[in-house]
C-alpha cells in the first residue's frame, strides 16, 4: 500500500470538530448536548435570500466567470462602498467561502518558508491553512487579562525579520470577540509601511457589534490601498455558513491577478449561492438589528453567568459571537472531553472548543475554553448551568 | 507596495479561459463567437435537481459536515454501487467540485517535490493543482496517430524513480475524448502494484461512453482497492457545473483520513448542492440516453466536418465531449487568437482552447486545437464553416 504524503500526516484537525465523536458518544447514550464549541448559528437566514435560491430560473446550472459574476460583484460593491470601503467591483474575487479567500491571500501574498504573523489565540483553521501553503504562523500572545486587545506594537517589531510578509487580523476577532479600535488599526498601519508587509483583515464577523462601537477596518485607512486584503464571507453576516460564499477584495492589481489564476483552476464559485448573495444584499436593516439585539442579550447572559462562577473570568467582547473564558481547570482538552464524557445535569451537558487549539504557542490557553453564543438564552442559561455544576465535580479542578 | 509571492507569478493561467479578452473584443465589434473552448454544456441540468433546489425548505443555511452529509453520501455509494464499485458512506469525501477532490488527492498522496505521471495531453489545471501542491508532473506523450491511447507500460516504467508517487488518468479524457479499455487499466493495475503507485482516476465524464462501449473503472479491478482514488463531480453528468459539488472515493482509509483534515480546514461543501445531488442520482436513465445521443450527433457531426477540412486530422473519440484536432497551421495560439481577432465569416467566429495548454512537453501541440462539442449541430456546423474558411485564409496556414 503506497504511504500518503507527509502533508496529510502534518495537517492540523480541526479543534473545534475534534472532540464530535464524543459528543456523539453522549448523544448516543441519550444525553443532550449544548453545542457551544462551533460557530453555526441558530438564526435564520433572511428571506430575501432564501426566495432567491427558491426563484432560480435557469436551465443550466452553468459555471460563472472564476472571479465571480458581474452582477454579484457590482452588488458587493455597493455593498462594501456604503461601508465606506472604496471599492470597484473589478477590485473583489468572489471564493468558496471565507476560507478559499484566505487560501489564496497566503499563497499569493506570503511565499513559501515566510512568515506571517498573527495575533493569538486565532482562528484555528489559519494553522491547516498555513500548512496548505507552506507559510510559516508567528505567534504574538494577547491576554485574556486586557481582553485580548491588540499586542503593543514593540512585540510586533520584535518578531519582524525579512521573512515576514503579512499580519492577519480577525475583526472583531474569533475565539475572542475583540473588538480592534481605530488607534490599534492606525498602529498597525504605520507597522505594515514600515516593513511593507501585507495586512490581511478578516472580516466575517463585521456585523456583529455592539453595545453602539463601530467597525473600523483596515480599508478605511487612508495611504495602506496596496497592502490591504479584504477576508470576507457571507457565513455569519446573513447565518449561511452553508453556502460557501466569500470574497477577496483588495486594491492590490498584483494581488487580484494572481489570486485570479488560483480561482481559474477551481474554475467558478457556486451559481446558486452568488444568485442568493445578490439578493443578501438588499436584506433590511431591521433584520441586523434583530439579530445583534438578540446576540447581545446573549453575551451578556453568557458573560454574567460565566462570570459569577466561582474562579471563572470572562472578558465582555465588544462584537463576533464568541467569548473565550478562563476556567479553574488543570487542562481544558481533558476537560472538554470529560464533561461530555463523564458528566451530566438532568441528562444534559455542554460542548466547548478547548482554547488551546486557538494558541500557536504550546502550553497557552491550557485553563481557557471558546464558546460560541449560538443558542437562545434558556438553552445557554441551561448550558451555563452544566458548566457550574461540572467545574465543581471536575476532578481536575485547579483554581488559578 | 509589498511583492506578490513566487507562487502567484508562478501560477499558470488557464489555456481554456486566457483567449477570452480577444473574444470579449471580438462580440463588442458585433461579431457571434461560437464557444468550442470550454467543456460548459448546452444541456438541461435534470429536472428533479433543479426542483430539489426551488424546493428548499430550510431556515438556517447551515454547515453540513465536512465530509459531506450521511444522507448524501449514502445516496451516492447507491449510485456507484450500482456501478459496480463496492464502497460504503465511509468511503466518500463530498468536495467542492472535482477541483478540490483533485486538489486533496495530491496533497494527501504526494510529497511536496515527488512525482506524478500523467499521459498527455491533458486537463490543463492538473498543472495549477501541482503548482499549488508542490508535485512534480511528468508528462508521458500520448499520440494523435492512435487516438491518444495509453502510451506503452515501458515508457511509464522509463520515467518511474523513487519521487514516483502516482499516475493520473482522465477516463474517458479531456481534451482527447479517449476512452480507455479494461486491457489498459489492467496493464496500469499491474504498474502501480509493481512499483506501489497511487492510480488517481478523474472520472468526470463517466457517462459520456459512445458506440456502446462500456466504461471500465480502476475501481473495477480487484487488488487495487488500497491504490485506487477515484475523482468525481457532477459538472457534466448532471450538466451542472455551476453546482461545484464533487467527491473523492478510496477505500485506503489513511488517504480518507488524511484528506479529511483538508476537508475540515475549509469547513464544509455546500448544502444546498449536496440536496441537489441526493434528488440528481435520482435522475432517469432516459434523461442519459437523450444526452448521449445528442453528444453522439454532435461527435460524429464534428468529426466528419474536421476530418473533411484539407490537411486536418481529428480521431474518433470514445468519450467525453472533446476532440483534439491537427489543424495546417503553424502556431495554435496564434491562430486561435487570430480567428477571434482578425477573421469572420457571415459576422461570425469561433473561439477554441489551444492544444498547447495541454501539453506539459515545450513544443507539443503547436498544431492541436481542443474543441468541446457542446453546442448543438445547427451551431457546430456554421462554426465548422468558419473554422473551413478560416484555415484557408489564415497566413500561418502550414501542411504538417
Amino acid at each position: 500500500m503506497p504511504d500518503i504524503s507527509e502533508k496529510g500526516l502534518l495537517m492540523p484537525a480541526s479543534p473545534i470538530r475534534k472532540l464530535t465523536p464524543y459528543a456523539d458518544q453522549a448523544k448516543k447514550t441519550g444525553k443532550k448536548v449544548y453545542h457551544l464549541n462551533i460557530g453555526q448559528p441558530d438564526i435564520a437566514t433572511p428571506e430575501g435570500m432564501l426566495n432567491a435560491i427558491k426563484n432560480i430560473d435557469f436551465n443550466v446550472w452553468a459555471y460563472t466567470p472564476s472571479e465571480g459574476t458581474l452582477t454579484y460583484r457590482t452588488k458587493l460593491a455597493d455593498y462594501y462602498n456604503k461601508l465606506g470601503y472604496n471599492i470597484t467591483p473589478e477590485d473583489i474575487l468572489v471564493t468558496v467561502g471565507g476560507s478559499e479567500a484566505i487560501t489564496i491571500a497566503m499563497q499569493t501574498c506570503v511565499n513559501e518558508g515566510d512568515e506571517i504573523i498573527i495575533p493569538e489565540p486565532f482562528y484555528a483553521n489559519y494553522n491547516g491553512f498555513a500548512c496548505m501553503s507552506n507559510v510559516v504562523v508567528k505567534p504574538i500572545l494577547s491576554h485574556i487579562e486586557n481582553g485580548f486587545a491588540l499586542p503593543p506594537i514593540a512585540d510586533f517589531e520584535k518578531l519582524i525579520t525579512a521573512k515576514t510578509k503579512a499580519i492577519i487580523i480577525c475583526n472583531p476577532n474569533n475565539p475572542t470577540g475583540y473588538l480592534y479600535s481605530k488607534e490599534e488599526l492606525e498602529a498597525l498601519k504605520a507597522l505594515c509601511l514600515k516593513y511593507d508587509l501585507f495586512l490581511l483583515s478578516d472580516e466575517a464577523y463585521r456585523e456583529f457589534c455592539y453595545d453602539g462601537r463601530e467597525f473600523i477596518s483596515p480599508a478605511h485607512l487612508n495611504g495602506l490601498e496596496q497592502h490591504v486584503v479584504i477576508l470576507d464571507t457571507v457565513s455569519k453576516r446573513y447565518s449561511a455558513c452553508g453556502a460557501r460564499l466569500g470574497c477577496l477584495i483588495t486594491k492590490n492589481k498584483a494581488v487580484i491577478q494572481a489570486g485570479l489564476k488560483f480561482a481559474q483552476a477551481r474554475l467558478s464559485p457556486g451559481m446558486v449561492e452568488q444568485i442568493a448573495g445578490t439578493a443578501a444584499v438588499d436584506t433590511p436593516d431591521s433584520y441586523f438589528e434583530a439579530v445583534n439585539k438578540e446576540y447581545t442579550l446573549r453575551r451578556d447572559t453568557l458573560v454574567k453567568r460565566l462570570n459569577a462562577m466561582d474562579g471563572v473570568f470572562c472578558p465582555n467582547p465588544g462584537g463576533a459571537f464568541y467569548v473565550v473564558a478562563k476556567l479553574p481547570i488543570d487542562d481544558a482538552d481533558q476537560f472538554c472531553q470529560w464533561i461530555l464524557e463523564s458528566f451530566n445535569h438532568q441528562g444534559e451537558t455542554v460542548m466547548m472548543a478547548p482554547a488551546t487549539g486557538f494558541y500557536s504557542t504550546a502550553g497557552s490557553g491550557k485553563n481557557e475554553v471558546r464558546m460560541a453564543y449560538v443558542l437562545n438564552t434558556e438553552d445557554l442559561n441551561r448550558a451555563m448551568d452544566c458548566l457550574d455544576i461540572a467545574l465543581k465535580q471536575y476532578p481536575g479542578r485547579k483554581m488559578a
